[in-house]
């Protein structure tokens, strides 16, 4: 454990993550040091196997370091299917307070999807709704589960999409839902933006309903901007989103807590296949990095290695596999660092 | 009300539904009756309007008619957000039993998307989960909603789904869920088709968390076969689904409820503006109705009906203005007529 570089201003949190997290999160370090990023990385572990230099999946040193510097980058992780302990990234979005998920989606240029011009923002309500864990059986073959609602986890996320909205040139803000049928719970949620929406004059709301919104998404992406909405419809339709520019090799994601903590992290799978071997796309991690520098305000950094990432893959003679090349890790790094 | 055809074998009951639901319904009739299909068509309302002649959204006679008939075909309704009453859709599936929800969903020739020979079929939990209508505050500002799952609705859409693709000559039945996060109520829909499958081991079977589902329907949906899940996600992926190949107008929808009764309905909204235009596409209820046809077995003017609507459409002389086309209701309808 330990910081990897010194005499910089900024401590950051890295949790390099499990399988090809620790190599990606490599090309992280790599590519923030070519770019002279004053960043002073401290690195810790959270995983799904115990660390066996502190006998723990995530320890309390490692949940201090990110709330000491109020900001930090994590690496893939696994969750098992209906094993025994609660998701890990559950854990930190709860320990950490982190109330929204921020995943913008867009268009890479060189990179060819079905989809052209795609430009928008999902932010996830990231504490409660159907994530609320209380699920009990009622009688035997009755079981339930209850989502959720608060008017405060409502308006904090729906408050934090508007001024992300001002802040970052977007013109509407559209709040998904299905108050058609959850009338309360939904319906409180849009309450709360409505709320807000009247604060913020200058900015278009609209509510849309989560089927239609996905029908929408698949006929015409660029109809949307910024997108809110509770818990599951965001994990839904951000990974929805993300199939529409390529997958999440290649979207970056931040989660967003109090007092500006920010946590960026690459939210595709672990790929254990291919762990160790130097094949990874480091992508989706490189571009968390980039959403974490907007967050510390380094946008000149940050603007630096986004189009540094840009213009290798859109010269196309660096690819990952996924993306139908043939470079390795390190080779696509290299070429992103060449670019800087 | 009364039958508009007499001395055929089977009677249908037909809500024409509202907004432009009475013209698609007449296409229907004129469609059917041109092609010699012996239906009986039996015409009852349920509606967001009250009908003056009953006083009523939906009487008692108007199930009844289904029930006894049944089978039934049903237009477009509003379900108005956040108004007094339940939503008549819903209604409709308890009162009728409507267990499973069944969209196929496959790229038309001819009307090109930036989807290919996509060719699967969604089937969706339609009684419990979400739309248990069980919703309070706890406190002011807290709200929850209850999803139930139950052993008995989750076996019996499984059933149906597996019985459906064995039927149908299709190969696999993947189980949509996120029994990572909501791991009682998702996990016992997940042991329900599990069991289930083990009675096809000629069906292939396969679970796939909703969010990644998403994510490879927008990127590749010529992987999925059949898909059967709980409530709420058969909302959304089947709108996404139906936007991959064109929308709602164009894509056919069957609910199905115990001992064979079915009621077809198109899934697409009123479009209370055009409504009395003569604009509206026919399509998505003709498909519904083919559906029906070939739930009470007339395969063989369920594929003439089919096949007349795919080449009117592939033709492309006269498509309705959803299409990009200038044809009214009447004469696309003709169209199809023409091609029987
Ligand atoms: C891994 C899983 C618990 C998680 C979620 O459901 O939130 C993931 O899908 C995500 O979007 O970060
Ligand atoms: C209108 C609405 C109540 C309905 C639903 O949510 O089930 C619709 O979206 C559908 O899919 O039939």
């Amino acid at each position: 454990l330990g910081s990897i570089a010194s005499g910089e201003t900024i401590r950051a949190t890295l949790f390099p993550g499990d399988g090809i997290g620790p190599e990606i999160a490599d090309s992280v370090k790599q590519v923030f040091r070519a770019a002279d990023v004053p960043i002073d990385w401290e690195e810790q572990y959270v995983g799904t196997e115990i660390d066996p230099r502190t006998g723990s999946f995530l320890t309390w040193e490692s949940l201090e370091s990110v709330r000491k510097n109020g900001i930090g980058l994590k690496g893939p992780m696994a969750t098992p299917i209906g094993k025994g302990h609660r998701s890990l990234n559950l854990t930190l979005r709860k320990e950490l307070g982190l109330y929204a998920n921020v995943r913008p989606c867009y268009s890479l240029p060189g990179y060819k999807t079905k989809y052209d011009g795609v430009n928008l923002v999902t932010i996830r309500e990231n504490t409660e709704g159907e994530y609320s864990g209380l699920e009990h059986q009622v009688v035997r073959g009755v079981v339930e589960s209850l989502k959720i609602i608060t008017r405060q986890a409502s308006s904090r996320v729906a408050e934090y999409a508007f001024h992300y909205a001002k802040t970052h040139g977007r013109q509407r803000v559209s709040a998904i839902h299905k108050a058609n049928i959850m009338k309360k719970t939904d319906g409180l949620f849009l309450q709360c933006c409505r709320e807000v929406a009247e604060k913020y004059p200058e900015i278009q709301y609209e509510e849309v309903i989560i089927d239609n919104c996905c029908m929408m998404l698949v006929k015409n992406p660029t109809l949307f901007d910024v997108l809110v909405m509770p818990n599951l419809y965001g994990d839904i339709i951000s990974d929805l989103c993300a199939g529409l520019v390529g997958g999440l090799g290649l979207t970056p994601s931040c989660n967003i807590g109090e007092s500006g903590l920010a946590l960026a992290e690459a939210v595709h799978g672990s790929a254990p296949d291919i762990a160790g071997k130097n094949l990874a796309n480091p992508t989706a991690l490189l571009l968390s990095g980039v959403t974490m520098l907007r967050h510390l305000g380094l946008q000149e950094k940050a603007d630096q290695i986004h189009n540094a990432i840009l213009k290798t893959i859109e010269e196309g003679k660096y690819r990952t596999r996924d993306l139908g090349g043939t470079a390795s890790t390190t080779e696509y790094t290299n070429a992103v660092c060449d670019h800087l």
